[in-house]
């Protein structure tokens, strides 16, 4: 696709200096665009790019003076940085939605409902009962079980598997390799030191806005459901284990894992390689470091924690500094020691 | 499928109250299950949802003593909660023994042996010389690499990988995703920096009755076989490198590492996030905790540790309690630093 | 294939002693090999395995002196174990050369460019304007997008998934299941709490001669490159964020996560769960041990650190064993203001 400045200028609401008929066609980081691509300069510390750039179109700060003179054109916009990023959103939304049809060969059982304008590639598996919503994209080798249901707008990369019974909202996202709703890991100790498996009946429910990474693990419920809720933002190799709840606009960064029952709140950050253990209820907007070790639930809103077992981040970083110290401390101790035991000696 | 409440005692060894002709198909939780659906009650916390319940059927506890009247039958047994998993058990076996049959397209290469009431689904890779025992399961997408075996009644689920001459039990299970049997980590260092690859030609054997997560990695052997014994239960997103043995009824939680040549004993706990270093020995029953860093034998049967590097538990749990108060212990040492001088100073 | 002891000392450079047309068809561990197989004996510990072994040929150090007769043909060379090696690295080679030819049913777009001697398993799904060099062996189930590129000789294992416009180099291995070019985690906060997505329109560059384990996830770039440099060595389940740069010949164990724009240096060793936060460089021999964090940028070639948060590794040592000891210290401590209380109260 070919846009012209000022077809980009109206897109984002921008003025533009130079010619408006330049064209442009791909993206390109100012440094190293050429001819037919399109740039942004947000940074003051990038300036100097903006005079030997190749790119013909450059999106720039309104309050911008520049230097010396510029052989693109120029885009001014309030917020550079935020209109390339809307339209680099905006040209990835119209590329995936050209995607439509239905290649072959997929497998897609007679009982499904297949919404309009949906893709559906190659060696994609659409078991029974299957719903997909309307412009819902089924990337390549794409597993669907049983009665698994699709919102619009949905894109599901290659290679994602979805057991039976799960729902999946609109506009969700989810990337290669995840799997959702695998069994709980769930096993009841026998007498004998062998295990019972204890059946996992429930499903995943994924709610609208989510995306998930690559390779991730969301396992579906014992009964009733796992829930990942709205706006709710998961990174790669991330474990969600059985009936865990995680709360609307929460970001969990990559190979953290939460265990079974957990209820996290809504806006919670969650660091990568965190790990939360089961049953617990961490509270809004609560902050939990990379790596931490939660073992209690987290009560009060906001409420920031760290290490393993994790607690109170600024008390923590305290303790972890002089612990750094804990050599020169025990000399210290060794110091007063002798000197107590001089000081008792010589009362005798 | 449909059971009456008359049907399901004689499975579970139960004793019927009210309509033993009741008829249920599915399963729900006691409080949100309706008409036609099997619920049970077996923590007295949820006594009070006996009383509104929707369910046709519920399983409860003999000892159970109704305060109102009840609409439901119930069929009374010993211990509700476990003769209820018993039954979706029973239910899920029976579900599963249903799928047989060859979907298309699927790649069953001609020197492959396959057994009875054997289900291969859509895009499913069968290589050479693969030996399929009876009622085993191979869902969509899964690969079996030349000459691997897999024992009667295991399922494969999604997307499951299994390299050449890796040997998989009876009654197996294994989650989308997983790979069985990648190379093993071994690069020998060069002179000039760089590695040589040391070839990975052993396999994988896993016995009879383990269960696997999703997305899990069991590497095979630089020689002989990486083992997992019988009914260990190992979780999500796992870690097992090379020549690893892992006991029977070992358990093994989410995200959790093993690193290569180290022998798990039996009945070992292993906490999520655990990393185990290569070569030591961990005797049986031993209890990990969750992130611990394992960097030295267990050697005695039972014993448990925490913490990285990993060492006793009790002792641990006392030293991260001290470490927390740190900055008051360094208070209280300056004080006394302090309470020195100041004796030492008027002996003068 | 079968092969005389006679070929295979001429391919090692080694000398035979006993019958040079003893034919051997695979490999064995020396206790347990049998007719027919070739092992190594190359650690004195387990020399007694050479006279009870039942392997053909056994390829031995030149300064080995015999205690026993030998049933087994004899080469004799510098380096038992590193002939053995490269013998088998050999063996695995050429078999991997002798898989060529495109499985049916597979996807190949018509615009993609293929190489010659390429292997197309099954299942496999070639996209668009993606171009394959020479000998490249495309495993079942594998999806390359739009514009992928692979140099020659480049083995992908079953289940690989590479986003459009990634570029693979030459020789270079990927295990099953690993993703390369999912997005990188982007998503900036807005003021109502929600989050919009930063597209990442970068893409992956693994250069030649790298290895990546199974189940891992290489993220593109926000804009420019991830980049994994000329030999670099990647476990399996590991992490790396988009527009990390892994430097040529590092090696990466289990587990480990790269946070964003993060740059490791050459010849660097990252150990198994550890954590690198974003935007940090990483000094080129630098040592990482298992599990830790590392949360500042390591400056000196060479440096090595352990913990969370990780500093200098003699240091963290020493820290962590006394830190074992803070119960005992804690006492010398409460001793301590005992005898100060004591020796003050007695001035008064």
């Amino acid at each position: 696709m070919q846009f012209s400045a000022a077809q980009i200028a109206l897109l984002i609401n921008g003025k533009i200096e130079g010619d408006a008929n330049a064209a442009v066609g791909s993206f390109g980081k100012i440094e190293v665009a050429g001819a037919g691509q399109l740039a942004f300069l947000a940074n003051p510390k990038y300036e100097e790019h903006l005079y030997t750039t190749g790119a013909s179109v450059v999106i720039v700060n309104e309050t911008l003076e520049l230097k010396q003179p510029v052989k693109s054109t120029l885009i001014r916009v309030a917020d550079a940085y935020s209109a390339f990023a809307s339209l680099l959103t905006k040209y990835q939304e119209i590329e995936a939605q050209q995607l439509s049809g239905i290649q072959e060969p997929s497998y897609i059982a007679t009982t499904a409902t297949i919404g309009e304008k949906v893709f559906i590639g190659a060696f994609a598996y659409v078991g029974e009962g299957v719903v997909l919503g309307n412009n819902v994209k089924i990337h390549p080798q794409v597993y669907l079980g049983k009665n698994v249901r699709i919102g619009d707008n949905t894109i599901l990369h290659p290679g994602v598997k979805i057991y039976h019974d799960c729902v999946i909202g609109k506009n969700v996202t989810i990337h290669a390799g995840t799997v959702i709703g695998g069994d709980g890991f769930g096993f009841a100790p026998q007498a004998d030191g062998t295990f019972q498996k204890v059946p996992q009946i429930g499903n995943v429910e994924i709610e609208d806005f989510v995306e998930i990474g690559v390779n991730a693990a969301i396992d579906r419920a014992t009964m009733g459901s796992t829930i990942i809720r709205k706006g709710a933002k998961l990174d790669n190799l991330i474990q969600v284990a059985h009936n865990v709840d995680v709360g609307h606009h929460t970001v969990i960064a990559a190979q953290a894992g939460i265990s079974g029952s957990t209820r996290i709140g809504n806006g919670v950050m969650i660091g990568g390689q965190a790990g939360i253990v089961g049953h617990l209820q961490i509270a809004d907007g609560a902050k939990i470091n990379a790596q931490s070790g939660v073992t209690k639930s987290i009560k009060s809103p906001g409420g920031a924690v760290t290490g393993t077992p994790a607690y109170d981040y600024t008390s923590a970083l305290r303790s972890q500094a002089i612990s750094r110290n804990l050599p020169e401390m025990e000399k210290r101790l060794k110091e007063l020691e002798e000197q107590i035991r001089q000081l008792l000696a010589e009362k005798v």
